[in-house]
């Protein structure tokens, strides 16, 4: 018999499940969409929104990395808090799956329906609900899209504590179940030390109130908590609240050329030293990278002349831009001095800044043009970073030179994006040799196997690389109470 | 029957314990301490490591504000991890309660025993593992002092991103159980977002393994968060991983008059802006707890000749005096000009911060000097923060004018340490004024009747005006699986 509340799926009961695809989820025996269904969805919802025009369905079937593709007949746009609870109240009493989705941005397939489960769409639900200026927190609904909350927030002084390469469409309901990490993680942290609150309904309905807007809040077991990072499967998030810090008008920009990577490490030492409270991004890609963005990416150029192994970039954010343009001098005459960068650029002005940044950011849109890429999202200590790229080169390299191998992340948070590309035709070949190792190596060093992308269903037969058998066997028991 | 991982108390257990006493828990059917416990003990532990002395359990039994008396004849000591477990296995198997205990400064009676549990000090576990320079990851065992770990980075140019009174006793395994709050969340956030890893061992004997050191980790669901802040009712933490930051050398400290309470939000908002990157810590005290202060406490005397009925501490620390020193003076000029302080001083030196920080640090053993202390730890919309300290005050003023009531706390983040005092006679009449009225209203501002504190026995019957029900069902059913 299955559980009450087993409509989500999730990572821990998938683990029990039988593998019959590479994504390694069956469908379990839940029931099937029939006319009835969406009659009812139609009464509780009105018309407009219950979707189940092919077309309209085909953005909500597949994920954002083209990987996975559902066959959902079904999406729903509940409006409020109250429809969400009746649509998952109605789908548990059927044994209807249900799938949650935010902006459906994810790289592991963690957001789009598998089979036929229903698909439940935030993105009607995107009101900010409120700013409260003195405390700085900001409540709005679960499908708010990050970059709108970003301009709203501007509006009255302050910044989102989080940064996303897919902030134009990604929403914060999304970034709150996936603990979204992304490119202000060094400066502010964990999203999930800035979420002070969220509502969320569960399975059957019960709607949970945890939005609180403190700061403080030493009251029992931090419930919300599961939530973050939980990836849609105890429940669905509808609204929360953030803390916000103030917008600082002054904003820096570095790349700086190492030989190394030990002078990468330096380089980011002496930025967390000597840049201390201003520096708000650490991020560095190899050359290779580089190369691919300006060979795959039309209107991309090399930004220096030189060529350089490593680029690191150093972003400052500070609220006097003189003290902030001192430190940086100081910082890149430290480099040079202690020659740990070979050579590089201050961005000056809105353009250049945009061109620096579009190196890194257009990182993942030029591997898409390769025919093939595995991608791996690791944490590892700092300093043992670039060693897998190395080492992964070093094995590619003789039996098919034809393999890309490219290292970038976010190097201030140990957060290494290791992607290799090769032809169809080698795929599978590559694959063998790519995994289990890529990950093996990664558990060895007590590493993350999913640093900021989460499990989605890409990753579920790689968990237990990441967490022991004590864990994953709590992980399943606390499913079990949600 | 007992369930099978029942040995710590928990306080979701508690709400369905038969009230006993004003603490509200009720001894359950645990086994009593036997000759052949204690022998099993100095077998698994050593002679040493099992204190049975009279004198020695005195301070073990005993909360640090004297309100609750536990009558434990045993402390045990372990050294290792594996011995936490040894014992932990022998008192599941022989239905011994256990309260685990760190450096036993909590305010909520959250670590000691309450009957006769058997008492698991963690301070012989008190060494630090390991420090990585480039992540700025430091891990330490449980036992190990705030103020020696302070002391130990401090060496390698780094810092405990938390800070408390107690620092010279509090452990951190205590800290994080307790997640504890302190001087410096404003500029680091809850220490929630600092830990990295943590090991633990359930009441069972099992050790979980969540020790990473990695600042990112999407690797399902995170189970050391609900270890973060439950007081040691899921199991014992015996290592923690926590993220550190760079110890920056200019530190500059102000004290602003302020006239009334929106003076001083006026003034939190602008150092929050003005000082944006470099703020450390934004206190408040009213003028009651500085004149109680030099009152109470010999060698103490204010540090203005001018009074006030509000008291600001500004704190600032960055990685460039003279630019800490000119945002200082600007945020001073600011408000000077926009009248939202009266008046103040700049600490010059170390010997002059000492003395207002002391200002604002010994308002608690100066309150302890009184016959009786009401204690609440509260948080709510900073903007309502001195709200409840006028009205305390008007509800008291007629019928006990002896009463004094005292608002003071961590300004920046919301947090109000409302302390009432009275003579001894006057106690339990000032006690019905004071609730559940306190708590009531704190509840529909929605705000948190324990923002630091925790619960510990002293909250437990309070618990259900911060959380909802569905919530505290939660917490039942989590604790069911731990």
């Amino acid at each position: 018999m299955m559980a009450r509340r087993e409509i989500f799926r999730g990572f821990t009961n998938m683990l029990r499940g039988v593998r019959m695809h590479s994504g390694g989820i069956a469908r379990k025996q839940f029931a099937k969409i029939e006319e009835s269904d969406i009659s009812t969805f139609r009464k509780l919802l009105g018309e407009k929104s219950v979707i189940t025009n092919d077309d309209s369905l085909e953005f909500h079937n597949n994920d954002w990395m083209k990987q996975y593709r559902g066959n959902s007949k079904v999406v729903l746009k509940p409006k409020s808090t109250e429809e969400v609870s009746s649509i998952l109240k109605h789908c548990n009493a059927r044994k209807l799956a249900v799938v949650p989705q935010g902006g459906n941005t994810g790289l592991v397939g963690g957001s789009v329906p598998v089979f036929d489960e229903v698909v439940l769409s935030l993105s009607s639900m995107n009101k900010v609900l409120s700013l409260d200026e003195y405390s700085g927190v900001v409540e709005c609904e679960a499908g708010c899209i990050l970059q709108n909350l970003e301009e709203h927030l501007a509006k009255h002084g302050f910044v989102v504590p989080l940064d996303l390469g897919s902030r134009g469409s990604c929403q914060l309901g999304g970034n709150v179940s996936t603990n979204a990490g992304g490119l202000r993680l060094i400066r502010f942290g964990s999203l999930r030390a800035s979420v002070l609150g969220i509502e969320a309904v569960m399975a059957d309905g019960t709607v949970l109130d945890s939005l609180k807007t403190l700061r403080k809040d030493n009251t029992g077991y931090d419930i919300k908590q599961l939530f973050i990072g939980s990836e849609g499967t105890l429940g669905v998030i509808t609204k929360v609240a953030i803390s916000v810090p103030r917008k600082l008008e002054s904003v820096h920009l570095a790349m700086l050329g190492c030989n190394n990577f030990q002078q990468v490490l330096e380089a980011v030492a002496a930025a967390k030293f000597k840049l201390a409270e201003i520096v708000s991004a650490i991020e560095f890609f190899d050359q290779q990278c580089s190369d691919l963005v300006v060979r795959n990416l039309p209107g991309m150029s090399h930004v220096l002349e030189t060529s350089s192994p490593f680029w690191v970039l150093v972003e400052t954010t500070g609220s006097e831009d003189s003290h902030d343009s001192d430190k940086l001098y100081n910082f890149l005459n430290y480099c040079m001095e202690k020659q740990v960068v070979e050579g590089g650029t201050v961005a000056e002005g809105g353009t250049q800044m945009r061109k620096l940044w579009g190196m890194r950011e257009n990182i993942p849109m030029a591997l898409l043009k390769e025919e093939e890429v595995f991608k791996y999202d690791l944490s590892v200590p700092t300093s043992e970073m670039y060693n897998l790229v190395e080492i992964v080169r070093e094995r590619l390299k003789e039996r098919y030179p034809q393999a890309g191998v490219f290292g970038y992340g976010h190097l201030g948070d140990g957060n290494l994006h290791l992607n290799v590309t090769c032809p169809t035709a080698d795929k599978e070949a590559v694959e063998s040799i790519l995994e289990p190792f890529v990950y093996e190596w990664t558990a060895e060093k007590r590493g993350s196997i999913s640093a900021e992308h989460g499990i989605g269903q890409m990753k579920i037969s790689k968990l237990y690389l990441s967490k022991p058998p004590e864990l994953i066997a709590l992980m399943r028991q606390i499913k079990g109470v949600f």
